[in-house]
């Protein structure tokens, strides 16, 4: 049977990793898939690079000759341009691409899979989330048949291996940080990850997929970890919780918004029982409620070459057999177009709010008028006798976790509890969730 | 879109949970298809029995009229016969097939998909799998691209639930068990359960699939756990393990026996920090490592009418989908019909034998001597004292952790152990895992 000519774009840390394996396992591949494959070209923006392991006859800068005699296209090059221009130009040409690329699929998920929809082919990207682990096939096929109502993921590794630390060793962020990047955890510049980005991108392809609505990274409300102390970990600690960077997608049956979907990422206060809690270091873990599976986890490692080589690879050999033996293969159909994604604002939440309080009566009273003013209650307070400080006032800790109301009525509580006069400092703000 | 006739055969538990989501859902699951679904047919030994939700007008007791009218065959009778005889003719007909019947599979996995393969239609099974976990696809598409070298699964929720409960609450195997029936996690004839069976036909599938050999229930070595006591439980704790019952599937490189595949079940120790050891009551979870995806961890609800429904809906869409837009779909290729699968003899493992011994100098240099004859070595012993018993004797109780060598050589040094004249009694044997 004839080759089927794979051509690649970008040649970093996976497309090398994808071209080893393309090459060491041809014979296994071949096998799978029914043909041989062939890598055609490797598009680079500098073919004169040393790289080890890769044959210099393949390395091109021509991109559109490299796509044009391709059967299949992998796209490894990350960010949006001239990624986006090239996918399409594959998908045109009759393609079906197999991509890593997050960004792009957070920015423009539902114009590309219209896109390859239209062009009678698919644009396949397991590996633009969660890395190794089949995510993108659970939730678009083996789950069709039920209704995804959550998906809680634990995406990003840097933040999680940071956060583990924090909790397993009482390191500081700063220290955990330094840590992740020596062990080539973290980037040098760590934005993106320690910011909530690349979760936030995650999020947005996992809600598009599974609520078949065209959700971008702008939808998705972000934090980062950033201003996690080891303090606020320690209470986690204490009070049984664990504190995990988590993306959020929702269908929300009520909000003040109306119905609609939510997709968010937050550092989360999450009970030590739950599956999610035991994820440790830079292992992600993505945890789905459905309405007739119930509860379901996929775990494994969410980066790396040769993780997210297995993912690339195990796309391909899908699109490759589908060549082979025809067909056409489908889309999750169709895209609810209309859907209302809600704000952060609408967003039922629990909140565990730490407050420096001074210590004397009535202090109790204030806060509980807050509470019931703003309509908000709470669940459970506890306080614990702090400093005395410059001035000899006795401080004291107040903890306060709320029972479940709308985001923004928490907020406006908290707002109001920082103004109160026996207020000294809202010490920190936490969302809790996997209850 | 002309609607797809979909027919069932059997309408137990799961047939009934089927039928109403086909109903309550129709308006998703024709969107997600881009045809709507009818069911045309329930095919039933008994059409005058009561089916709470189940219009009569579709029960019949005519299985051939059903599926020559049908576009797609779900089959959810189990057993043997008449499934086969049904499935194969449903193939015939040129109807894909969807069932949860994992007694047929693992006894004919290798015949039904070739059946299917030349029909040029599909037979799908996520259902017969661990329930609603996806794993099906995950191992046969996502990581089509990678090496599956091993995979261990917690896949009977009735054995989980009871080691679970001998674990956190002390309880012995009859409380546990009994428990368990009372719950309706148990069956009143529990053997296939307890004694591993049920387990091994999920093996004989992972393992057809993971490797493309056709492996058969036949092939799995079995244990069950009914020999499982509160003290071995305990001991294990004490040591930082749990339990499980294990299904193990594995590709071996080498062995006494040559290379070969693996499939065995039986309990074994588990370390307490591996991920399957938080598996909790009657949750499943399956465990993959891969040459390139590193670990891998699935996990969910392994049984039950919903989540088994939610299933086999997602392989109904599946193959609804493909039907209407085209493309016969692909199986995983070719089966290495010639793969050896190991005798458990050939495996390598370690033991944990717990011996009451007497206590007496020569005894630890008696125990040490049979295990240098028989080509085995100690790695940890650990002696407590025991009784005295009725003939004054003072007892030990010796834990004896073993290092790696094959099952045959750790069998034959627990045989010879047992002969002799200072041990009273193999108190427990155990296979470590996952380490």
């Amino acid at each position: 049977m004839q080759a089927l000519k794979v051509a690649m774009l970008g040649c970093g840390v996976v497309g090398t990793e994808v071209a080893a394996r393309i090459q060491d396992r041809s014979e296994a591949l071949a096998e799978r898939i029914g043909a041989p494959l062939e890598l055609s070209a490797i598009v680079v923006r500098d073919t004169a690079k040393q790289r080890p392991g890769i044959d210099p006859s393949l390395l091109t800068t021509d991109a559109e000759a490299a796509i044009a005699d391709a059967d299949i296209v992998i796209e490894l090059m990350g960010g949006i341009e001239p990624a986006k221009t090239l996918i399409r130009s594959a998908l045109d040409h009759g393609s079906s691409v197999v991509t890593a690329n997050k960004a792009l699929l957070a920015a423009n998920y539902g114009e590309l899979m219209s896109a390859a929809d239209t062009a009678g082919v698919r644009l396949e990207h397991e590996a633009a989330v969660a890395g190794a682990i089949p995510i993108i096939r659970p939730v678009g096929d083996s789950l069709a048949g039920d209704r995804i109502d959550r998906i809680m993921g634990i995406v990003n590794g840097t933040t999680n291996y940071i956060l583990d630390q924090m909790d397993s060793e009482g390191w500081g962020f700063d220290e955990a940080l330094k840590t992740a990047q020596e062990l080539g955890f973290a980037e040098a510049d760590p934005t993106a990850d320690v910011g909530g980005h690349d979760a936030a991108a995650k999020a947005a392809i996992l809600s598009s997929l599974a609520f078949h609505a065209p959700v971008t990274i702008d939808d998705v409300h972000v934090e980062g970890i950033e201003d996690i102390t080891p303090e606020m970990v320690a209470t986690a600690r204490d009070q049984g919780f664990v504190i995990k960077l988590l993306a959020v997608c929702e269908r929300v049956s009520e909000s003040p918004a109306g119905p609609g979907l939510s997709a968010r990422v937050y550092p989360a206060l999450l009970g030590r029982n739950h599956p999610l809690a035991t994820v440790r270091g830079a292992f992600n873990a993505v945890f789905i409620e459905a309405e007739a599976a119930g509860s379901l986890m996929f775990y494994g490692q969410g980066a790396g070459g040769e993780p997210t080589a297995s993912a690339v690879l195990g796309d391909v050999v899908s699109v490759a057999r589908r060549k082979v033996l025809g067909g056409r293969g489908q889309y999750e159909r169709p895209f609810h177009k209309d859907s209302t994604i809600l704000p952060i604002s609408a967003i039922t939440t629990r909140y565990h709010i730490t407050l420096d309080v001074v210590d004397r009566p009535g202090v109790l009273a204030a806060v509980s008028e807050v509470f019931s003013d703003e309509g908000a209650s709470i669940e459970l307070m506890r306080q614990t006798v702090g400093e005395v400080d410059e001035q000899g006032t006795q401080h004291a800790k107040l903890v306060l976790a709320t029972h479940s109301n709308t985001d923004a009525i928490l907020q406006g509580t908290v707002d109001r509890l920082g103004g109160l006069s026996v207020v000294r400092a809202v010490k920190s703000v936490i969302r809790v969730e996997g209850q």
